[in-house]
């Protein structure tokens, strides 16, 4: 199980009414986690510097906190949104059964508004749904949801488990693994995707480097990559986003993965901006660039064409924190993802094993089993 | 001559004795400038928030300005080179041309080593020390070196004409143009290199909106070349470096112009951190790439890979000013440019005319009447 060893006590901030404490941390903390009818979540955006705990008791409270970053990453806001609809669930004065589903259709599309790009949230969301609406007493279906959604963030941990150990074997012992942004612990509930493929390639025994990019604008890569690997233990390097090209250039790098918040039947992978020229890079260097995503980032439905690319404010571009960086009212252009096409995608990392080009074969076939 | 409308009042700072006070500026302001055997720099750490001017009268804080980054751009610091050896003419106590000369050889050396790769500064350290060698006398040394460093700003605002002169006819009406860092005003005396190209092509009635790239870790682009040209009222965006491929891909740019700190007979560009990757992507998506710099920041001598590239310290990268974004003690690699293979780029704009593939023969030639 992940640890925290870089922290012995945090603090854990209740309600957002700042009523803080200190506790003893366990060595087995995840991202987020169901506890005693709340959902309790490390709040990323006081990371590096702080770990703060933060507890919440209404779903309109998750949907803030999707939106607001405190937690981030395709896996970690779909177990969120399930978590959500089981706040929901609590909240519901309902008497009926029709009434809950209509109380949880409502919750479900404040939760579902909050990011529209990558799709576990959908998928989180709607698998919750199937469940509520299989039960047949408000309270029955109460257990059932709330027994559903802490499954997903049990069943989340294996299938990083399992992709983990399918996509190691891809890796070589010295290598120097470069990643972009969060796929780690931070992005899932626990263990990470890309980066959980980095742990279980540690476990079978291989030395591994990695070189984390800052990931501006909002630093998931110095901030959270950078951190959560380097309180492993790994020999983790930071790197401006602008220095991909010189790095792989002078031989730096031998093999790259992402996560992803959509891949699409095509193969285009959907991921934090700045993917895409990360692959195209290590296109041209020859560098193997792989993606680790579970079966539930993956939607078979929709073309690559038809994703919605979630546009954030300005003001993440133009400065950090209290620290302006540009001049006041300029323009700016601030996509939160942008497109790889699959012929940069060397292989595609899943819990159902490695899917290669011709992706249009190869990721359908990832279903057949399921 | 480019005109500073932003502001009406600055501080002048003198000395580094934080005497600081208030006073108007007229419109044609200058990066770097000789004033009353003084040398006055805009303090280019405090943009976009404070225009703040700083004065010296030694060549040390000359040194210590190119080092810290209160002067930047390949064409500035050459200037600021010769500006400084203008100083220590003045401070120098000889009484015969050898001693002074001695005197400028330890200054030239302290001056030279400030900043490794941009080729500029030995430029224009060795032009001015041929020029104090051509003298008889103290005197007469000290006439030569300071008229020559001042000849030297002069020359290149009209250098900077006449490269964007050159440059203009290769953009059209309406064309959004990319650039990386700042090759603007701020990186040379004043009108710019790759920016001198973007406003002579508004002069000669041509309508261009640009891309500022932000250009982590010290953000010229936002801090400068989004600074300059919003308030030079030109139409300016802003993106996180991250977004290049994205903007690309996504039709937004036309063409792309930056500067360079050393070009070699080979047609290998040097330049900004980042700029390798921008070419690249401009080269996926068929968008011609230009270079634009002075024959004094070509370097006909030495190989691609004997250029030593400049590493800079982890700081840069793990935070911003006090705001601090990466965990405690991680490891970074901040190289301050990387190199852009000739392949990539369409042309380089001098102020002799642009030069094209193949560079070993189109280059050698811009030098061939001067």
């Amino acid at each position: 199980m992940y640890s925290w060893y870089g922290f012995n006590k945090v603090r854990i901030r209740s309600n957002y009414n700042l009523e803080e404490q200190l506790t003893d941390i366990s060595s087995s903390l995840r991202t987020v986690e169901w506890k005693n009818n709340k959902v309790v979540m490390i709040d990323q955006t006081k990371l590096p510097n702080e770990l703060v705990f933060v507890e919440y008791d209404d779903f309109n409270q998750i949907a803030d906190a999707i939106r607001t970053l405190v937690v981030r990453g395709a896996p970690a806001i779909g177990v969120s949104g399930a978590f959500g609809l089981g706040l929901a669930v609590l909240q519901s004065k309902a008497t009926t059964k029709d009434e809950l589903i209509l109380d949880l259709e409502k919750a479900k599309q404040i939760l579902f508004e909050t990011r529209p790009t990558a799709v576990n949230l959908a998928w989180g969301l709607e698998k919750i749904m199937k469940v509520a609406n299989s039960g047949d007493s408000v309270e029955q279906i109460r257990k059932l949801v709330i027994s559903a959604a802490k499954k997903m963030a049990e069943d989340d941990i294996e299938i990083n488990k399992t992709m983990g150990k399918n996509g190691s074997i891809l890796f070589d012992d010295n290598d120097t693994i470069m990643t972009h942004c969060n796929a780690g612990a931070l992005a899932t509930v626990a263990y990470g995707t890309a980066l959980g493929v980095i742990r279980a390639t540690r476990e079978s025994g291989k030395n591994v480097k990695i070189i984390a990019t800052e990931t501006r604008p909002i630093q998931q890569g110095s901030r959270l990559t950078a951190f959560e690997l380097k309180h492993d233990g790994f020999d983790v390097t930071l790197i401006p986003d602008t220095a991909v090209g010189y790095s792989m250039a002078n031989g730096l790098v031998n093999k790259v993965i992402v996560g992803a918040d959509r891949i699409v039947k095509t193969g285009h992978v959907f991921n934090k901006i700045g993917t895409y020229q990360v692959a195209t890079m290590a296109k041209q260097h020859g560098i193997p660039f792989y993606v680790a995503a579970p079966l539930s980032t993956i939607d078979l439905e929709t073309k690559a064409e038809d994703v919605i690319i979630e546009m954030r404010k300005g003001t993440e571009v133009t400065g950090i924190g209290d620290k302006k960086t540009a001049p006041d009212g300029i323009n700016v252009i601030n996509p939160a993802f942008d497109m790889t096409p699959p012929e940069l995608i060397s292989g595609i990392i899943t819990e159902k094993g490695v899917a290669t080009a011709p992706y249009e074969e190869s990721i359908p076939k990832l279903f057949e089993d399921t």
